[in-house]
C-alpha cells in the first residue's frame, strides 16, 4: 500500500550557521533533550521487530512511516511478496542540489530470551556493558554518557534511526535547511537476508534517484572514533553434515575401523582453513581484488585496537599477524558450529552417527557466491568426498567412501566503493565537522550488509554511517547501545543533513 | 556385609554322560524350559541396575544373592567406599581339582529413555532387530531364535548371568556333576570403569583363589560364531576444553583474526589423529607389544564380516585395510563427540566462546594409561598448548596463546594372554564340545573390560567366554539380545562347568 502526503518545509530558510558551530549547537539541542531521545529509542526497541513476529514488524514500520510524516516526510510503506515493508520518505529541500539516501534496517536479530540478562523487548539502562541498572526516566540530565542501553536492536539500527530523527528534530529547532535532499529506505528483513529488497528497489527505481546512499548499519571502529566505511563483505552460509555409520557404534569394538565422522569433519576443516585464518582450498583467492595504495593507507593509519580487544575478549592470540582490519580485507571461512556425538555427562564409547558443520563464508570483491561455491564444491570432489542436497539413503552410503550433504544459505557479493569520490571527499568533511577532527575510515567493514545492491540498482557511491560500540552484542544476548555512541551519531547525522556538499 | 552359607551339593555323584550327548541334553532341557529362561531374563532386565539408581543396584544384587543362594552356592555381598555390592557364590564340586570364576556385571550403562523405542527397564520382544513386538508370554515354545528381547542390560551382561544360571539348572536337572569348583564374581560398577574393584578384589582374595577366570561380558565376533577371546584392550578417557573470546563475537567484524576454538579443535584433532585411524602424535606406540605368530595366525583365519558390515552399518570405507580385528590390535584414538557454536536453525554469525571435545583412548599392551597421558601432554606442549585443569581465569587467557583444559577420565591397561596355556587349551576344547566345531578365537577383544586386574592379581588365566549378538546395540538405545546367542551361551556355560578339564 501506498501512502504518499505531500511534502512541507518544516524549516525556515535562513542564512547557515557557521559550521565550527553546528556541532555545538547539536550538543546544546541534545543535551536539553536526552530523556526525548533516549524515550525515542526506549519506544522503538519496545516494538517486537524481529523475523518470529511479522506483526510486530508491520507495526514498527507502520509507527516509522508515522514518524517521517510527523516530520513532513512524503511516505510510502514498500513489499513484496509479502515481506516485511521497506519504510520510505523524501523530504525535499528547497536549496539542495543533491539527494542522499539514509539506509537503516528496522528488524532486529532472533532472540534466545533465556540468554539474555532482561527481556530484549523491555529496554534496561545500565551504568556500564555490565553494570547496575539505572533509572534513567526518574534520572536528570545529562545523563552519564558510559551508560547503555540494553534490548534487542537498540543498536542494531534503532540506534541509528533515533539519530536520524533526533539530527532533524535538532536542525529544525536550529532553523538549519538541510544541504541535501533526504530520501530515508528503512529495511525490516536484513536480519533474514533482505531477501526481498532487490525487487522492491527495481520496483520503485524512480523514486530512488539520489546522487549518494548513507548506511546506517555496523559499529564504529573499536578505537570509538568516528567512523565511515566504504564497502562490507558479501556472506555465504553453509551448512555441511558428514555421515557416519547409521547407529552409533560401540568404539572399542569398532574403533579404529568404522568411519569417524567428528574426524572426517575435523580433517577436513584442518585441509579447509587454518588456525592462522588461512584458507586453504586451491584458487580460493583468485578472484579477489587487491587493496588500492588508498586503502592500504588508509589501514596503516587506523589506530591499533589488537591489545586492548585481547584483553576485552580474553585472548593471547590472534589469527595471522597483519592486524584486525588488514585480517578482514581477506575472504574468510568462518566455523559458526560443530555437533557430533556427545560431549561430557551424555558422552558414550560409540562412534558418532554424523557430524554437523556450521560455515560462514565471507566474501570481498570480486568473488562472487557462485565462485565460492563452485570451488568448495570442487575442492570436495578432488578429496574423493560425494556431495548430496538430501540424507543419502541406504544404498548411496554404502556405494561412496566419503557423503557429504550440502545445504547454502543465503548469499551476496561484497562491494569496495571508492574512497575519493567526489561524494566520498564530501561526506569525509562533513564528517570529520561532526567530530572535530579526523575521522576512522575503513576500505571495507568486515560484517555483511547487502550495500552491493545499492552499487548494482542505482551506481552511485555508497558510504557507510556507523554510530554503535563495537562492543554492543550485536546479533547475540544482551544487545547494547552506549550513549555517547548515539550522542556521537546525532551530531554526524546533522552534519550529513546540513553539512554535505559537493 | 557377608552372608555366608554352607554349600551344599545338589547334584548326584553318577557316571559322566558321553561329552557329544551334553549339547543335545542341553538343548532338551532348553526347549523345554524356554519360557522360564526368557522369564529369568525379563526379571532380571526390569530391575534398574544402573549407576543413576544406587537403590536399583543394591536390589539387584541382593536378588542375585538369593538367586545363587537358592541353588547352593555359599554367597557374599561385597562392597568397599559403598561401591555397589559385588555378588560373590562359591559352589564346590567334590571331584574337581580346578577352580574357575565366573565373571559378569549386573549394571547397565546410562539410559536416555527418549532415544528408546519402549522402555529400557520393560522389556519388549520384537520378531528381529527392528522388527514388530511378539508376546512372547503368551507364545507357545519353541520361540523364533531370531527373537531378540529389548532393554538396558538385556544383552549387557545380564544374558551372561541368565545363561551362567540356565546352565547350571540343566546340569543339576541332568544330574551332572561340575567338572570344575565353581565361584562367581558379579560385579555392579563396571560401566562406571569398575573404580571399587581392584579395592574389593583385594579384601577377598583368599576367597578367589582359582586356576582361571572366565569374563561373561562383550559380543560374540560378528560372523556369530562361538567366540573365546583372551584379552580386552584398556581404556581411557578425556574430555578437552578449548578456549576462544570469552564472548561470542560477529564473525564478520572479527572472523580471520580472533581466534576461533572450533578451527582450533579440529586442527589439533587432525594433528593427532588421521581419517584412517592412525595416531599420528611421536612416540604414541612406543610401548605397544607386537602380536606373535600364534595371535597373528588366529586373527588371519577369522571369518571374513567386513562386507556384510559394512552393508549392516551403511558405510562405504573402512579406516585402513586390515580389516577389522587387525584395526582394533592398535590402540585407538576415538572421538566421541564435538561441541562448538550453534549449528542449523540456531546457529549465528558468531566466534564460539569454546570447543569440547570427548576423547576415548583404547590402549593394548603395555600400554600404560599413565604413558599415554604424558605422551599426549608432551605432543600438546610442543604444539604450543598450555594445559589447565580448571577454567582460566582472565590473566591466563591472555597471557596464552592455546589454552586447553583437560579433565583425565577414568583408566585401565590393557591385558592378553597367553592363548596356549593348558587353561586356555581346556577351555577352547570345552567351547568346541559346546559350539560342535571350532570356534572363533580372538587375541583380545577390541572393547575394554578390566580383566588386567584378575591377572594382575591373581596371575591366573583370564578368558573371556562372551555370548550376545554384536548387533545388541550395547552402550546406546535399544541395547537387546538375540535368543539364538542365549541358547548357544548355555550350551557354552553348561561345557565350562561340566566339561573343563586341564
Amino acid at each position: 500500500m501506498k501512502l504518499f502526503v505531500a511534502a512541507c518545509s518544516a524549516f525556515l530558510t535562513i542564512a547557515p550557521a557557521v559550521a565550527a558551530d553546528l556541532r555545538q549547537q547539536i550538543d546544546g539541542y541534545r543535551a536539553a533533550h536526552e530523556t526525548a531521545i533516549v524515550g525515542q529509542l526506549d519506544e522503538l526497541t519496545r516494538l517486537k521487530s524481529v523475523a518470529a513476529d511479522p506483526q510486530g514488524l508491520a507495526a514498527t514500520a507502520a509507527h516509522l512511516e508515522g514518524l517521517l510524516k510527523a516530520r513532513g516526510f512524503e511516505t510510502a510503506s514498500w513489499s513484496a511478496a509479502g515481506s516485511p515493508p521497506v519504510v520510505y520518505g523524501f523530504f525535499k529541500s528547497p536549496t539542495a542540489k543533491r539527494t542522499a539516501v539514509f539506509y537503516a534496517h528496522y528488524d532486529g536479530q532472533p532472540v534466545t530470551p533465556a540468554q539474555w540478562s532482561s527481556d530484549p523487548f523491555m529496554p534496561v539502562m545500565r551504568d556500564g556493558p555490565a553494570g547496575a541498572d539505572v533509572d534513567w526516566k526518574a534520572a536528570k540530565p545529562p545523563f552519564n554518557p558510559q551508560w547503555h542501553l540494553f534490548g534487542r536492536a537498540a543498536a542494531d539500527d534503532k540506534s541509528s534511526i533515533t539519530a536520524f530523527l533526533a539530527a532533524f528534530d535538532a536542525l529544525k529547532a536550529l532553523h538549519r535547511q538541510p544541504s541535501v535532499n533526504i530520501k530515508v529506505v528503512w529495511e525490516g528483513e536484513e536480519e533474514a537476508n533482505s531477501a526481498h529488497l532487490d525487487a522492491i528497489l527495481k520496483d520503485h527505481a524512480a523514486d530512488l534517484a539520489a546522487d549518494l546512499w548513507l548506511i546506517g548499519d555496523g559499529p564504529v571502529h573499536q578505537s570509538r572514533s568516528a567512523t565511515l566505511y566504504f564497502g562490507a563483505r558479501g556472506g555465504l552460509s553453509l551448512e555441511a553434515t558428514i555421515y557416519g555409520p547409521v547407529r552409533a557404534l560401540h568404539d572399542g569394538h569398532y574403533g579404529n575401523w568404522a568411519p569417524n565422522p567428528a574426524v572426517m569433519a575435523a580433517e577436513l576443516i584442518a585441509q579447509m582453513r587454518d588456525s592462522e585464518g588461512r584458507i586453504l582450498i586451491p584458487g580460493f583467492s583468485d578472484d579477489v581484488r587487491p587493496l588500492t595504495a588508498a586503502e592500504k593507507t588508509a589501514i596503516a593509519q587506523l589506530p591499533p585496537v589488537e591489545d586492548s580487544l585481547k584483553q576485552e575478549f580474553g585472548t593471547g592470540r590472534s589469527e595471522g599477524q597483519e592486524g584486525l582490519t588488514a585480517s578482514t580485507m581477506r575472504p574468510a571461512l568462518n566455523i559458526r558450529g560443530i555437533r557430533s556425538g556427545q560431549v561430557g555427562a551424555e558422552a558414550a564409547n560409540a562412534i558418532p552417527v554424523d557430524a554437523t558443520v556450521s560455515v560462514d563464508f565471507r566474501l570481498v570483491p570480486d568473488e562472487t557466491p557462485g565462485h565460492v561455491r563452485a570451488k568448495l564444491e570442487a575442492f570436495l570432489r578432488s578429496k574423493g568426498w560425494t556431495i548430496v542436497t538430501t540424507a543419502p539413503d541406504a544404498a548411496t552410503r554404502t556405494a561412496h567412501p566419503r557423503i557429504i550433504r550440502l545445504s547454502w544459505g543465503g548469499s551476496y557479493p561484497a562491494l569496495r566503493s571508492d574512497m575519493a569520490s567526489p561524494a566520498a571527499k564530501g561526506v569525509i568533511a562533513a564528517a570529520e565537522k561532526a567530530a572535530g577532527g579526523k575521522v576512522t575510515l575503513l576500505p571495507m567493514m568486515g560484517a555483511s550488509v547487502p550495500i552491493y545492491l545499492f552499487d548494482d540498482l542505482f551506481h552511485v557511491p555508497v558510504i557507510g554511517l556507523p554510530i554503535t560500540n563495537h562492543d554492543n552484542n550485536q546479533h547475540a544476548a544482551n544487545e547494547n547501545l552506549r550513549l555517547r555512541n548515539l550522542w556521537d551519531g546525532i551530531n554526524l547525522y546533522a552534519a550529513m543533513m546540513a553539512e554535505l556538499n559537493w
